[in-house]
C-alpha cells in the first residue's frame, strides 16, 4: 500500500467531512458579510483550485497574495497549496521595493490582491518580471481594475477532487520581515504544516490555560485577528477548523469593530500582537461591549513581542484572559504556548502571577527547545544565566531560500538559532531577556531592554514605551527610553526615573541599568508586522548622548 | 538540517519534560502499590534499554512481554521502541501453541514475563527457537523462576540518552487473534505510533462526548483497563501520557478491584470491550461504589465489538458515560470515535439516543473511511445499503508480516479491508452490521448476527447472547440464538421468541430473521481478546437444524 501523505488536503477533507455545517463566517468593517460553512468553503475551493489550473498554475507555481483576513484568504490559504501550489501571503504593511524584491526573488507566478491594494499594485506591475497572472478581489465593492475578479473566477471552476500530492511538496512560502537586511524566504512543506496543525489542535484543546470546559460541550468561535500575511497567521485558521470550531474573519484591522464582534460573535479564542490587544483596550467603543465580554472572557493569545505585565493586568481587568505563545517566521510559527501544568499552583501574589503569565509558555509537543552558550551547551536552568533559544521541531524551514551562507548561519549545529535571548526558568519556561539585535551592551556587559521596557510600562502615566541602546563614547551603549504618554496623562523625566529607581532599591535590577534619557514623543514607528520598530529608532536618537 | 523524525522518543521525551511530575501509579489486586510519575519513567526506561543492549538486544530485535496491565509493561512500551528494538506484546489468552507459532514466526529473540506466567513460560521454552533472553516480573512476590529479575535489569542499566532512530523504524509487531486461520502478524513504526498518538490526542482532548469540562482546569486520571497484550492498549498509555493526564494501572483484570479503584482514584476515562464493562456492571463489589461513581461520570469507551443498547443504558444507570470506538489489530487500532458535532442535537427519544451512542462513530483525523461495494465503489448513505469497511490512515500497518497472498487481499485497491460489513448514516457515521464471517447468509440474503444481539440482549431475563449461523439443508444458513440468562431469571424459547416478534411488529426486522433456534448455556466461549467465540459456538452447534 501506498505510503499515507500528510498534507493539508487530508485535514480539509476531514474538516468537510465531518465539521462540513460548522460556519464559517466573514465580517469585515465596511459590512459586506458573507456567512458559509467550512462544508461549502470546501466546494468553493475545488473550484478555485480548478480555475487556477486553467489560468496556468500548475504544482510548484508560487501564487502571492495581498489580502486582509476575508473569507477568500482563508479559501487561499486551502486552495494553492491544495492544488500542489506555493502559497505565498504578501506583508501588505512592506515597502513597495521590498515586495518588488521578495516577489521577485520568490519568482511569483500569479498575484491575488485586495482591492485596497489595487493603486500599490498597478506601480507594482512594471518591477514584477515573474508574474502571469493577476486576480483581484473586490469585496463587494465593484471591480478596481480589470483583472479577473475572484468570484467569476471561482465560478468558472469545476469542483474536481485535489490531486494526490506528496507531504514533502511545498505548501507555503514566506519571508522574514526584515529588519536586519534583506528579507529571507523560509519555506514550509504539507508536512510541516499537518504536524503543526495536529500539535497545535493538541495545545489548544488539551492544555490548561488554552482548553475552555464550555468549549468541551458547546460550539465555539475564534476570530482570525492576526494578519493572514504573517506566518500562517500563526496557524490558526487550519488548526481550529481541525477542531471543529465555528471560525469568524473580520477584514481589515478596525479595533472598534473586533470588540463588537468578539461581544456580538461570542468569540472565545483570538490571538495577535501586543499592539493589537493594546488597540483593543483603548478602542473607543470597548465601554459598550465590555460587559459582554466580561461574561465571555476570551483567550487573547499574544505573540510576535513579548507581553507587558501591565498590558495583560489591562487585559485582565476588561475580561480578556492573557495567554501567550513565541514563535517566528521560520517556525510556522509556534514554539511555545503559555499553558500551565495541573500540578502547578497558580501563584498568589499578583505580580508572580502576572511573571508567570507572561514568560514565554513551554514547548509544545515535538519542539525541542534549548538555551545555549555560544558552544551549543544549555545554560543552567537557573533564571540567571543568559543564552540564545535554539529549536528543533518538524515545522522548523530547513533553510533560507537561494542564501546557503545564512542557511549555514543560523544552522549550526544542527539547532535552528532563534536570534532570541533569553533565561531558562528552573519550571522549563523560557524568558525572553531580549532580541540579540536589541539587547544594549554596556561596559561589556548586557541590559534587557525589553525588561526596562516592562518596568517602566507599569509608570500609570505611561501608554508606550521602547527602550533602545545608543551609542556611547565611555560604555559603548547606554539605555535610552523613548516614551509615549497616555492621552492627557503628564510625566517628566525624573518622574520616570525615579519609578525605576523603587525596582533598583527592591533589587530587581542593578543601579546601571537606568537610562541615561527618557525621550517623550507621540508615536513609535512600527514594522510592517506591527511591532516597535526599533531600527527606525536607535537610527534616530542615535545622537542623543554626544 | 537533518529532518526531524517522528518517533515515540520524541513524545516520551516531551512528556518528561512537560509533565513530568505527574503520577503513574500501579495499583494491582494483589496490593504492590507503586506510586511513580512520569518523570522518574523516563529515567528507568533509559536505565531499562541500557540493560537490554548490554543483554544483547539491539536495533530491530524483537523483544515479546507476557504481562498484565503493569508499570513494567508500560515501561517496555517506552523503552522497547525508544532503544530501536521492536515490542511484541503477546495474547497471553492465546492456546500455547499459537504462542508458540507467533514467537516462532516473530523470530523474538527476548520474553519478558509476569510471574503468573511462569509455568506456562517453562513448558514453551524448548518450543522457542529464537529467544535468546528471558526476564521475568516478580511484581514483589518473589522470584518465580532462575531468570533475571527486570528491577534488577533496571538497575544495573545507566541512564543513557535513547539513541536518534529513523521514523520509519519498526516500533512495534502484533498478531491478529487467529479467528480464522492461522495468526497474522502486523507491524508499526514509529511514524505510525507518533501520528496515532497526536490525533487521538485530539480527539480525546478535543471533540465533543470525549472532551471533559472538568479536565480543561484540573487533573484527571485515566485508566487503563484494555489489555496492553492487545493492540497497544489501544494506545492510550502514549495518548494520555502527551496530555499529561494522570494514570493508572491496575495489574490483572479483576471487576471489584477495578470499580474500587475508579472511585478512590477518581477516575475519568477508562476504555475495554463490552464483556469488560458488563462485567464492571454485575461486579459484587459494585454497589460500595456506585454513589462515587455515579459523582465521578467515568467515560468508558467500548471497542472490540457492538455496544449493545442494553448495556449502554445500563452503564449510563451505573454512572458512566458509554462511547464507543472502532477500529483492529491492522489499525493501531483507533479508526473512529462516538464523539458528537457541535452542530447536532441529541435526540430526545431514549431508543434514538442509545442508536447514535452505539453506532460505530465518526472517523478521527486523517482517517480516510468508505463503506463499498465489492467493486470498491461507495455505497450510498442511506443507513440501509450494506457493504464492507476499507480505510486508508496513516497508522495502518502495510502488509502482514511474510504472507504476500493475504496481504494482496487485504489491501486490494489501495484501501485495507476490515472485513466488517457495515452501512453507512446519512450523518457520515457507519454502523456495523457483522463481520464478513459473522453474517448469515439464508437464502442468499443476508441477516446480521449484530442486530438480533441486540434485540435479544433487551429481553429482561437475559444476560449474554450469540447469534450465529447454523448449517440449514434448504437456506444454507439459519440463525440460533445461544442464550446466558441472568442469575434466578427465566425464560422460554417461546418468550425469547414473542419478544423478538414485537419487532417484527414494528418494522425493525423482516420475519424471516426469526432465529430457528433459541438455545439456552450457562456460560459464552470467549476469544484470547475477551469477544465471544464464535467460532466454537459454529462448532458446537452445527447439527442442531439437521
Amino acid at each position: 500500500m501506498e505510503k499515507y501523505q500528510l498534507t493539508l488536503n487530508n485535514i480539509w477533507k476531514y474538516v468537510k467531512e465531518v465539521f462540513g455545517d460548522v460556519e464559517v463566517a466573514y465580517l469585515p468593517p465596511h459590512g459586506n458579510n458573507i456567512r458559509s460553512t467550512y462544508g461549502r468553503e470546501y466546494e468553493r475551493t475545488l473550484r478555485l483550485a480548478d480555475s487556477l489550473r486553467q489560468l496556468g498554475i500548475g504544482p510548484g507555481d508560487k501564487v502571492a497574495t495581498m489580502d486582509w483576513n476575508t473569507i477568500w484568504h482563508f479559501e487561499l490559504y486551502w486552495a494553492v497549496p491544495g492544488m500542489g501550489a506555493v502559497l505565498h501571503p504578501l506583508n501588505v504593511r512592506l515597502a513597495p521595493e521590498d515586495l518588488v524584491y521578495i516577489v521577485n526573488h520568490a519568482q511569483d507566478k500569479a498575484l491575488i490582491y485586495h482591492r485596497d491594494f489595487a493603486p500599490l499594485v498597478e506601480k507594482l506591475k512594471p518591477h514584477l518580471k515573474s508574474v502571469k497572472v493577476y486576480i483581484q478581489i473586490s469585496d463587494g465593492q465593484g471591480a478596481a481594475t480589470r483583472d479577473p475578479e475572484i468570484e467569476d473566477v471561482i465560478r468558472q471552476g469545476e469542483p474536481k477532487p485535489f490531486p494526490e500530492i506528496s507531504e514533502d511538496s511545498v505548501a507555503t512560502i514566506g519571508y522574514t520581515s526584515g529588519t536586519t537586511g534583506r528579507p529571507k524566504g523560509a519555506y514550509f512543506t504539507h508536512r510541516a504544516l499537518t504536524l503543526h496543525t495536529l500539535v497545535s489542535a493538541v495545545a489548544f484543546a488539551g492544555y490548561r490555560g488554552f482548553a475552555r470546559p464550555e468549549c468541551a460541550e458547546h460550539l465555539c468561535t475564534f476570530l482570525q485577528l492576526v494578519p493572514m500575511f504573517h506566518v500562517h497567521g500563526w496557524g490558526t485558521p487550519w488548526t481550529f477548523a481541525l477542531l471543529g470550531w465555528r471560525q469568524v474573519y473580520p477584514g481589515r484591522f478596525d479595533p472598534n469593530h473586533v470588540v463588537k464582534l468578539i461581544a456580538e460573535e461570542k468569540v472565545k479564542s483570538l490571538a495577535g500582537v501586543p499592539t493589537m490587544l493594546y488597540m483593543l483596550l483603548t478602542a473607543p467603543d470597548l465601554h459598550k461591549y465590555i460587559e459582554k465580554i466580561r461574561e465571555i472572557r476570551p483567550i487573547f493569545t499574544v505573540g510576535g513581542a513579548a507581553l507587558p505585565k501591565e498590558l495583560a493586568r489591562k487585559a485582565s481587568e476588561a475580561g480578556f484572559i492573557p495567554r501567550v505563545g513565541y514563535g517566528m517566521t521560520e517556525t510556522a510559527p509556534i514554539l511555545t504556548l503559555g499553558f500551565f501544568r495541573h500540578t502547578e499552583e497558580m501563584p498568589r501574589d499578583l505580580d508572580e502571577y502576572y511573571s508567570l503569565l507572561t514568560a514565554t509558555g513551554l514547548p509544545i509537543p515535538l519542539v525541542d527547545l534549548m538555551v545555549v552558550d555560544e558552544n551549543l551547551n544549555p545554560v543552567p536552568r537557573d533564571g540567571k544565566s543568559i543564552g540564545e533559544i535554539v529549536v528543533r521541531a518538524p515545522w522548523v524551514t530547513p533553510e533560507y531560500l537561494g542564501d546557503l551562507e545564512k542557511t549555514k548561519e543560523a544552522w549550526r549545529g544542527g539547532w535552528f538559532h532563534t536570534g532570541d535571548v533569553a533565561v531558562w526558568l528552573p519550571d522549563g519556561r523560557v524568558r525572553i531577556v531580549d532580541r540579540a539585535k536589541d539587547v544594549i551592551k554596556s561596559g561589556g556587559e548586557w541590559i534587557s531592554s525589553l525588561q526596562l521596557e516592562d518596568l517602566i510600562s507599569t509608570h500609570p502615566a505611561v501608554a508606550q514605551v521602547a527602550v533602545i541602546g545608543v551609542p556611547h563614547e565611555k560604555w559603548g551603549e547606554r539605555p535610552v527610553a523613548v516614551v509615549v504618554l497616555k492621552p492627557g496623562a503628564t510625566a517628566t523625566e525624573q518622574d520616570i526615573i525615579k519609578h525605576l529607581e523603587k525596582f533598583v532599591e527592591a533589587g530587581k535590577i542593578p543601579k546601571w541599568w537606568l537610562p541615561d534619557k527618557i525621550i517623550f514623543t507621540n508615536q513609535l514607528p512600527l514594522t510592517g508586522t506591527g511591532k516597535i520598530d526599533k531600527k527606525i529608532l536607535k537610527e534616530q536618537y542615535k545622537d542623543v548622548l554626544r
